[in-house]
């Protein structure tokens, strides 16, 4: 039952339900000498916070980060890193109807058959909002592989139906429209699309790609610990995540070997691949190119039509949820996937330092 | 760099490389009393030996499996169960060809990049062979796992552009044809496609499904051991494996919340689903239902057509991969998928019985 | 380098520095519905809280402890429990003069070795304050063995050649003298060795005994997690500790089989020995007797004398310490013992749930 | 239950039972490049072989160690090597008295009370042949060690009341007598006591230590895997170990700050210390002095003498063992304490690289 830990070294703890009275993360094994400080973090906590469109919950939350340990004189220290996110006054009874009740597509139930009793409020653990522990904390593995000249691009490439078109591909875009997407004209036809869902009280699934540049080749540890079964693990365990991809992905399954296989070449002393369809990763390792996710969203359950369902007493309901809820995911969800990839990818770095003797002996010369 | 072992309490090590003396794995954290032998767990090895079909690789490898330690008066005795297979005599001239090159889609370029030097016979710790110790470990989690009512449906769901028709769907079916289709014509015409491919030095890409019934509610450990989670690193680690989806996967961003939401109703004093959109996890922990996961294979990217690659003195070079090799890798991976997802959902039985006190108390109460 | 995780499934990651704005843990892994809240563990902070004597220093520290998730309507949820100790507003000049320079048994100078730099005020990360903690952790270990009859007498058994008569042996004398020693005169005796002691600019090594009753046979995971392993573990990594020794310890060393072996014997239908040598651990399992464990701490590092050391710029320096430091470490360790002893038993204890097939079913039972 | 994996990356496994089959170890992360063959690890076997003098068992164990993965063309490739011992054919029968009752100071009362039933079999997986997988593995940590200019002295220090003088030290004395003391007077008269016990049924109990010198200053990880709790943990996991002590080890509890305080000082521009009271560790991590650990071994439990015991139909029965049993058991332990202690500095070693962002861009640097 003890599952809020992640990484083996660049390791992880995250903590909070979205009504206590905090949020926060610690990370454990972060490398000493790193600059940081709350301002970097925050850029990151203020990607996934709602309010910020007309697409996202109107509730206000600050999410306001504090380092309370780790950091000296503006560098890590190498010791556990606290960070902690203080929930402003959440009024609970906006959630007091669903108490009793097992909301379709939410965890309710399963906490209830998992524990024999859950924090109802406001989704309690299984509330997205947990998920600003691990955005705080990825924040720190964005930095420390920024050092090595690793960059992410992650942005919500379809919303339904409307994909973006990548002859009209502009990375400036991404945070201009409140969808981030790459393409204002997909953006825009999303966006209509989803006032209209929203008219008719129902949600929309969507998918989140993140395109890494930059990172050595190297890293991943065959054969369970594989770089892109990491990065599926940590993107997997994003709630409404159902499926992950890396790069051509299922579409592999329908491809001929002589179509699928990226050609390597020699250029000016370095060796490179024609293509990319195995995005960035052979073997279950990184081999320099860009590394290519993509992670598929479900609708938001929590829906203002009424539902059928069943309450704790095992009664047959009607069911119509109240509050504020977003009618699509996965734009607050995009930061989610770009810190979840950076926690796997910092702590393979670190991994990797050890895999041959010659490195160590780079380190402990005498 | 290590990470050769996989699960929190059941506990898989595996070990072995393509032409080395042996492969096997080490399971630590088995329950004590549970049934075992080797009988049992070479029906799980057999199903995954070549030789077995026209699309399969004509070598002889008996995959006879050892147990080692850990079982006593055929049961299990709570120690670690040691598992070997020793490989037949390779004769590894086949490969001499490529010791020096990187193929296309394979690891041979990571792992020099990675390690400095590699095992360049078969593919070394890289080949598929690598997964006769998960099948052997794993077919031990499919036993406890029986235990307790679970039973795995596994086959292969489409090859390339040829889907089963779920109208025609027949379990038994799936150990009649060569392609582990459960659907006879569906298994005829993908074999068809593969002869011509097969004809053409070329190699196709497919999918796996896996349904799982009987497993208890409550399985699984928010937020990073989420049920889902575990099991996308497990299937993802799985080579040549380039997507994973849970129920509705990759379909679920396409569609509306009140298409996707499955609700629940009551009956007989049980909960139950209308749907299974949510593939029987719900939060990350098991609901109940059936559990539904979908890997998508890459084609093999040992392809008998020339390609262009670098040698290992990074030169621009012509490669025609000898040897023999599978036009396609699904069929084989079936039990593999299954084994893998076995180890997955004991390891997060045995971790549930800690998770409420009540629980516990059943055990020690005195 | 991230070693601030401890435990299996029931997971404590502490944080927090001397001087930083607050210390804390995350409790992960602790089962659900066990009744817990601040006040209980705020006893176990309490007892390590200086100020306590005239043999503490005198720093004000009120150490008092918030739960910031993880418990809802007085009971544990089964998700992580946040626990913070905010640091009451440190002046850090005190320190300024050891910014610069190795404080002999201390870990100034291993800190920069492996760091490059540290958190020079009050020790940092390596101050004794790092185990406020462990100690709100561990009280809720505490409770939940407490739950299953086990119950801790721990205690200051000897101040360098002053040891406890066991003939005199009064567990409620504990609590009353300032040395958390069960004799009343043995007490005495080393309250006036100390304060001669301190009159000299000096300090004095202790050891503390902790014995544990009602532990259920069959904890620990043999090899590497036999119990005792796991409690040496523990309680090594406790700043000061040089020795641990479980039952007759060293002793044993020096004894014949026909002495130190404890026999069997059955009475009332109960297998029971007739003395207990081995401290309740056999083959590092639990044998259902009580668990007696002993850790040598060394003399407080922080003396007043003038001694000789270097600074970090290699030069030969003498050192005067400033500030409020103890003359002895043992009497507010014995909390920290006690609690780092019950996190390892609770983690067996839940591990141990899964180490039969009949126990498991006990739960799973439908 | 699982406990047969230990260290965070350069990870061992061991399995196998006294009279299985085959006893074994696999080694994950171990870095590539290091040169290894079986008769570099054969050496370390050798040295706890039964048979080698009066006092120790005369069964035959062969104990030759066998290499089946993760070494190429001499040197290690990164992947896990797996390494087996097999039994030679046992015979049973000579413990068949034993299987139904628990012998006064094993394991066998407490094995039925975890697992409900065992492997009876010579002591099963509690036999102390299950050190021969440590070993194995260990020799290999060595070897990697020796790289960076470590080197280990392990001996028998004392044997009941009979330590060694160190005035008469002598290091290559220790592979010339039977007990591997290294002062052959003391062995003398530690021979001449174990030969009269024997004669009395009875059996001795003896300490071992040791001394590794050459460990860069930087190795451990504070606070829960600082390196003397991970030695402890690695030490007290070895059967029959009842106290473990760092340095002064408990001699630290009756001395004063002044006294047991290492001043540091300056020398050719570098920081040593006068005197090594610490044992080479201080707030968790190695100093660069030698490290001293101090292992008390209890007496061999199976005596010849007759025992009162019960049976597992908790009858009250007298019990003579028969078979073969050291009338000591430190000195065939000596190196498993050694490769024990070797396992824990390999891993803290490869940890350490991560330690500082410095470290890891002299790897990365491009």
């Amino acid at each position: 039952m003890a599952g809020s830990v992640f990484g083996n070294i660049f390791k992880v703890t995250t903590w909070g339900e979205s009504h206590g009275p905090a949020l926060g993360a610690v990370v454990d094994g972060c490398p000493a000498g790193l600059p940081i400080d709350e301002e970097y973090i925050q850029k990151f906590l203020d990607r996934r916070k709602p309010g910020q469109s007309e697409f996202s919950t109107k509730r206000n939350e600050a999410d306001k980060v504090n380092i309370l340990s780790g950091v000296f004189e503006g560098k890590t220290t190498g010791t556990p890193i606290s960070l902690v996110i203080y929930n402003n006054s959440q009024i609970s009874k906006d959630y007091s109807n669903i108490a009793e009740c097992y909301r379709p597509g939410h965890a309710d139930y399963t906490f209830d058959q998992k524990y024999g009793f859950r924090d109802y409020r406001g989704g309690g653990r299984s509330s997205g909002r947990e998920t600003a522990g691990r955005v705080a904390a990825g924040a720190i593995a964005v930095k420390l592989l920024s050092e090595f000249g690793v960059e992410f691009t992650t942005y919500v490439e379809s919303v339904a139906d409307i994909s973006i078109d990548y002859s009209r591909f502009d990375k400036s875009e991404i945070s201009k429209n409140m969808l981030y997407m790459p393409d204002k004209t997909a953006a825009e036809e999303a966006a209509e699309y989803l006032k209209n869902l929203s008219a008719d009280k129902d949600s929309s699934g969507a998918t989140v790609k993140c395109v890494i540049s930059g990172v050595p080749s190297g890293l991943g540890d065959p054969v369970f610990d594989k770089l892109d079964a990491r990065l599926a693990s940590a993107i997997m365990s994003i709630g409404a995540v159902k499926s992950f991809e890396v790069g051509n992905g299922k579409l592999a399954s329908k491809l001929k070997g002589s179509e699928n296989n990226d050609e390597f070449y020699s250029e000016n002393g370095e060796v490179r691949k024609r293509t990319n369809n195995s995005g960035g990763i052979l073997g279950g390792i990184s081999d320099g190119s860009d590394i290519i996710l993509t992670a598929a969203f479900k609708p938001t359950p929590s829906i203002y039509k009424a539902q059928n369902t069943v309450n704790s007493k095992n009664e047959n309901i009607s069911l119509e949820i109240k509050g504020r809820h977003d009618p699509i995911i996965a734009p607050r969800a995009v930061v989610v996937v770009e810190t979840m990839a950076a926690i796997v990818l910092a702590d393979a770095l670190i991994m990797n330092c050890g895999s041959r003797v010659d490195n160590l002996k780079k380190i402990y010369d005498r």
